[in-house]
């Protein structure tokens, strides 16, 4: 099976980017990050790229629409002949044009039991303050593909933690980071090993042994 | 501590009703069950009831408007002494007036993690569904107390199951039911030995050592 071939897009500090930089370095998942792009030039994951020799540039979103700003991404991702994207804190979002052509091929995470806590306005520590107030008692974080809308798109895992009494958002911060370096790296693994398949919206194993689908193209175990 | 009285309020079978019935008969919780109460005649819960020789009864919800129904139980639940009321799977939509009377003391089950998958149409399998439809990859179940709406009240307990694979709607209904037995108990345990409180919306453990709240009322721990 082929090495696959990731671009990872970051808008801050990049913890997630480390998770994977240090993944592919020890060969947990089969894959070389060939690029990191942020959005934005003090991006320490630029660092943390520049530091492990990893190709890295800033293309800055400034002045752009999300279909102008997309389109420079497409051009790099044929260039450097990505396989996935992975969308690290990265905070624009992308045209449809690009999700449309990179279809279950661009992840995404998310600090949060998706459908809870996600959408428009959430994002970063404005999550954990959301779940904080709500006063849920568990919560988690969501591996998932990226479709047209914000948080939406086919769930491929997803983690919890408990909320306990003393929690304060920036606790729960904390304590969901570890498990979405967890599922980012477990998620990717599945991925490039070419083990997961979406049907309607439920991403599921794979099943190597059957083929999967039958003569018609149907799923055999539906 | 005195011995908390429960009222019970059923639609159907009663499983809910039957984990409660144990615990207490068990001494696991500080309370005996009062009353059961069915909204329809023919709910199996009833014959449960009969059948540990706990009072029960159908007063039929038929040509009658929330306000009025919740008007009778009300009156019963004063004739009965009833510190807690359960519902346990039970379909009917209380009145704000009784909710209000009973604040804080009202106690639903819900086979979702909350705010997942609730609120209005979301009810028995239906919720399984949902939860399979969008592909998550966790579910759980909650035990919340009642406010005016459907499902939001403040959350006392959660707890997870894995959605797998090979899961189906039925599947995940017998998964969840084992848990929302254990935190219905469990929550049931905590509320009748007193030990807990409501902060904003969150449930938390009364600091029985500290008081709980100082020379003016606010609690010491915010």
């Amino acid at each position: 099976m082929s090495v696959k071939k990731l671009a990872v897009l970051i808008s801050g500090g990049g913890t997630n980017l480390q998770a994977i930089i240090d993944a592919t370095s020890q060969k947990k998942i089969n894959a070389e990050i060939k690029i990191v792009i942020s959005n934005r030039e003090d991006a320490y994951g630029l660092v943390r790229a520049e530091k492990h020799g990893i190709k890295n540039m800033c293309i800055s979103s400034k002045n752009l629409t999300d279909e102008e700003y997309s389109e420079k991404l497409l051009e790099i991702f044929k260039k450097e002949e990505i396989d996935f994207v992975v969308l690290a804190g990265f905070l624009k979002i992308l045209s449809k044009d690009l999700v449309m052509q990179y279809k279950n091929r661009i992840i995404n995470i998310h600090p949060s039991l998706i459908p809870s806590f996600c959408g428009k306005g959430y994002y970063g520590i404005k999550v954990h303050e959301k779940a904080i107030e709500y006063g849920v008692k568990v919560t988690g974080a969501t591996v998932h593909f990226i479709d047209e809308n914000a948080d939406t798109g086919p769930i491929i895992e997803q983690r919890t933690v408990d909320v306990d009494d003393f929690d304060t958002p920036n606790t729960l911060q904390l304590k969901v980071l570890v498990i979405e370096h967890e599922i980012l790296v477990s998620s990717l693994k599945k991925l490039c090993n070419e083990e997961l398949e979406v049907v309607g919206r439920r991403v599921i194993k794979r099943d190597v042994k059957r083929g999967g689908k039958d003569e018609k193209g149907i799923d055999k175990r539906l």
